[in-house]
């Protein structure tokens, strides 16, 4: 049971989770602080949140529970808006799609990465990232990667990860850095190819006419070109090392490809698009 | 009204064309020819087909028109096997993925491109290539794309319109080597995406990990990577030149998008993912 969330940045992430927590009548309280009183005030209007203030300090006051769910830019200065106003049992987490980045701004912040802060990742989201889009059941059947540290309390870990589990989450748990390789691969790097594949296209000599005849493998390929541009120039940014890494070894695997095609070398072109389709065959159900 | 169509290759592309043209009763007889008799007696068993041969000769004879549908290494094949059997009055298209390569083995065969060569190609497909999934209106609102020379006949050019109109196309022209670019942007270049993507994924040093946190940017995104590996290697072998253009462009791309990454330039990322993402939506209805 958690006696009060507060929760920074109200928007989907966080709005899913405090709808999920009041249907299980697991929160007594939860608390909304942001920059934008009118996105606070609808919030509360939607039933999401029970109460809300501009006031980072006062926010957090009577929390023992905090969510950061705010851009990642954005968590260095919520981390320091908060340090010296916590309850002695308040339990820091976040939301943000990198974790390195979001553990060197707790250590900016606090001195040293609190014992107290749980790094944390909800793979769960739709089209439209507002707070009017929260349901009560984003997180069922979904992942939660929590990327607790060394000096990451017992304590704290198993209330952030019951937290999740109560609105439905399947917790997981990897270090820091290979979270933040894998997310690099599976989902950073895709949409890094699909926003440079849709610039490609409206660069080439024949643009005018591509655009035409898009079918539907264009259509799968490209959705995550129509992604928030904001928050991935945010990710880019905040995972910069692994995200480059991913896209290294793609750009490399390209390359190779690129010469197989030059050199009209059919049989390892089948090999290669064989492999392919059977890794991908294996671990996705079409 | 047709006489008699002979289809080689009778899967889902000739075979849902024979389909939509019995359906609206626009052909009196369909003919089937390949190297499977197997195939074939399941296409007479579907009521796609009304008889078949093995012997190109004998299946063009009669036939004032002949739909190539075979894989693209095999068309200067079926050209050399019928190119002096064909009726007075034949005429010939195919549904080949790339126009020029069909354009020089109908020359290589032929001696020069036949006046009533009609290269084609249409822009319809389902997860499933065979006779057994073929459809009568697969083609309704789909395109058809034709790429008439400078020589081919106007007789042959409306013939072949026509039939697919029949069958509920709506006609597209381009030139050989337009086509061919814009097919290598749209719909080669993504394919080879995906199975790149897949590939470096799989040979990532997270690869263990990888797949257990595969998302739905994921699926979307490298769905296209399941697609028929025999097929892809052909289309990048046949079209060659257009498809190492868009790779070439499209990498270029992605190499000024990772120096971005790397000057951490988020003002210029930012308007490269918002340029895409405007792209995107503009083209595409979600």
């Amino acid at each position: 049971m958690i006696r009060q969330l507060t929760i920074f940045g109200v928007g989907l992430i966080g709005g899913s989770l405090a709808l999920a927590l009041k249907k299980a009548g697991y929160c007594q309280q939860i608390v909304g602080c942001s920059r934008s009183a009118d996105h606070l005030q609808r919030a509360v209007d939607l039933g999401v949140i029970d109460r809300y203030t501009l006031d980072p300090a006062e926010a957090v006051k009577g929390a023992d529970m905090i969510l950061l769910a705010v851009p990642m830019g954005a968590m260095q200065t919520v981390f320091e808006s908060i340090v010296n106003h916590l309850e002695d049992d308040a339990v820091i987490t976040d939301a943000g799609s990198a974790k390195g980045s979001v553990v060197v701004a707790a250590k900016a912040a606090f001195g040293e990465v609190p014992r107290f802060f749980v790094p944390g990742h909800p793979i769960a989201g739709r089209e439209k990232s507002t707070v009017e889009a929260a349901i009560d059941d984003l997180y069922i059947d979904h992942k939660v990667i929590l990327t607790p540290l060394e000096q990451t309390s017992k304590e704290a870990l198993q209330k952030v990860q019951k937290m999740w589990e109560v609105a439905g989450a399947e917790i997981e748990m990897l270090d820091v850095s290979e979270h933040d390789a894998v997310l690099a691969a599976t989902s950073h790097l895709p949409h890094i190819l699909a926003f440079s594949f849709v610039n490609s296209l409206s660069e080439s000599a024949v643009s005018e006419k591509v655009f035409h005849y898009i079918a539907g493998g264009f259509k799968d390929f490209s959705r995550i070109a129509s992604s928030d541009p904001v928050m991935w120039r945010d990710i880019c940014l905040e995972n910069k090392q692994a995200v480059l890494t991913a896209l290294n070894d793609f750009q490399q695997n390209l390359s190779d490809l690129s010469d197989l095609i030059i050199d009209e070398d059919g049989d390892a072109l089948l090999e290669a698009f064989a492999h392919a389709k059977a890794v991908r065959d294996k671990y996705v159900n079409q």
